[in-house]
């Protein structure tokens, strides 16, 4: 009995967040009141206030399941059969897809730009992108895969917050359709800073590579 | 006379257009009427009417006046006694600090972040800075201080959506004050690919090449 009615709450409180979240990504988090997420949703607006108490609080929810996802995405990038930079160059096509077509994580993205107009501390939707790709340019470095310069946790900052903005101002600016492929042109100048050895010496008699 | 009566319209303009500048910078354009511009600049309501028709006027030609100061920070990069990939990162520097400090600069990075809540199309404030580093990275090609396999026109644009990606995200998760750093730590993983030449293969008996 109990059961059901848990059940029955996080059904209703998924519902809400689902609602809340594809409201937030296309009108923004000013433009959708508590209101609008009770018909969306098609429960109550006393259900909002009863679950989540407000609409910031609806929106810090918003902000935490993007968190609450990525174990399940890490676990796919903790196979450690595949190289871990080639681990890493996929986990950025995943995200980017996320960016493009998960409401969730749209929320997410466009309710940190506009943090400002939220009336609560949203956490940093970054840290786990950040902590992840740490943690593969350290396995990087730990099985030889490496360039001897690269410090993990720095170039892993460094590279989210390129990644983000590439993907955001490509998504603004072209369209989303067109992400994947400006994606490809950044690691394409990225990814070689990585790599461990450089081109080898060219005997003579040998063709230089790359010509 | 009619001169006179020019000089004081510009004035008026300019004293119009910084007081929004400043404003939208800090507290957004859903943030700023045009009863707080008036109060700031010592100018009338009447007075941004009559010059800008409206708050949407206003907001455009923030983001437009920060295409009219290019010119003159292109002349400095004509300079082409300078090797155009470093004249690129010198750029990217000033860049970075107008948009940490010069309130205009502020204020189109904050209006193109809030472009949906503004009631008229924006110019993309990236055309310039995109075709300013095409231009520098087709002069490194002419020049040959261009890795071969680079293409000026989609390098600048991946260059320039990923430096503002860095910049904006570094400000806000950390403070202006860092971004020159790890701006220099985004060059470290980015230069290398643009750079000709790698190593050339060392001769035995020789040193190898930067060391």
């Amino acid at each position: 009995m109990d059961r059901t009615l848990q059940q029955r709450a996080r059904a209703t409180r998924r519902a809400l967040l689902e609602a809340a979240a594809s409201l937030f990504a296309e009108r923004g988090y000013a433009g959708t009141s508590v209101n609008d997420i009770s018909t969306r949703s098609g429960r109550t607006s006393g259900s909002v206030y009863f679950h989540y108490a407000s609409k910031e609080g609806v929106a810090l929810a918003v902000v935490q399941d993007r968190f609450a996802t990525w174990p399940d995405l890490s676990a796919r990038y903790a196979d450690e059969t595949v190289p871990p930079l080639d681990r890493l160059v996929a986990l950025s096509y995943d995200i980017a897809h996320a960016l493009s077509g998960d409401p969730v994580t749209r929320a997410g993205a466009r309710l940190w730009a506009e943090r400002e107009t939220v009336n609560t501390a949203l956490p940093d939707p970054f840290a786990l992108w950040t902590a992840a790709a740490t943690r593969l340019l350290a396995q990087a470095r730990s099985t030889g895969h490496l360039a001897p310069h690269v410090h993990p946790a720095r170039t892993a900052r460094t590279l989210v917050r390129a990644f983000f903005g590439l993907c955001s101002l490509t998504e603004a600016l072209e369209g989303a359709a067109t992400v994947p492929d400006r994606l490809t042109d950044w690691w394409h100048l990225t990814l070689p800073s990585l790599q461990p050895a450089p081109l080898p010496p060219t005997a003579p008699g040998e063709a230089p590579r790359g010509a």
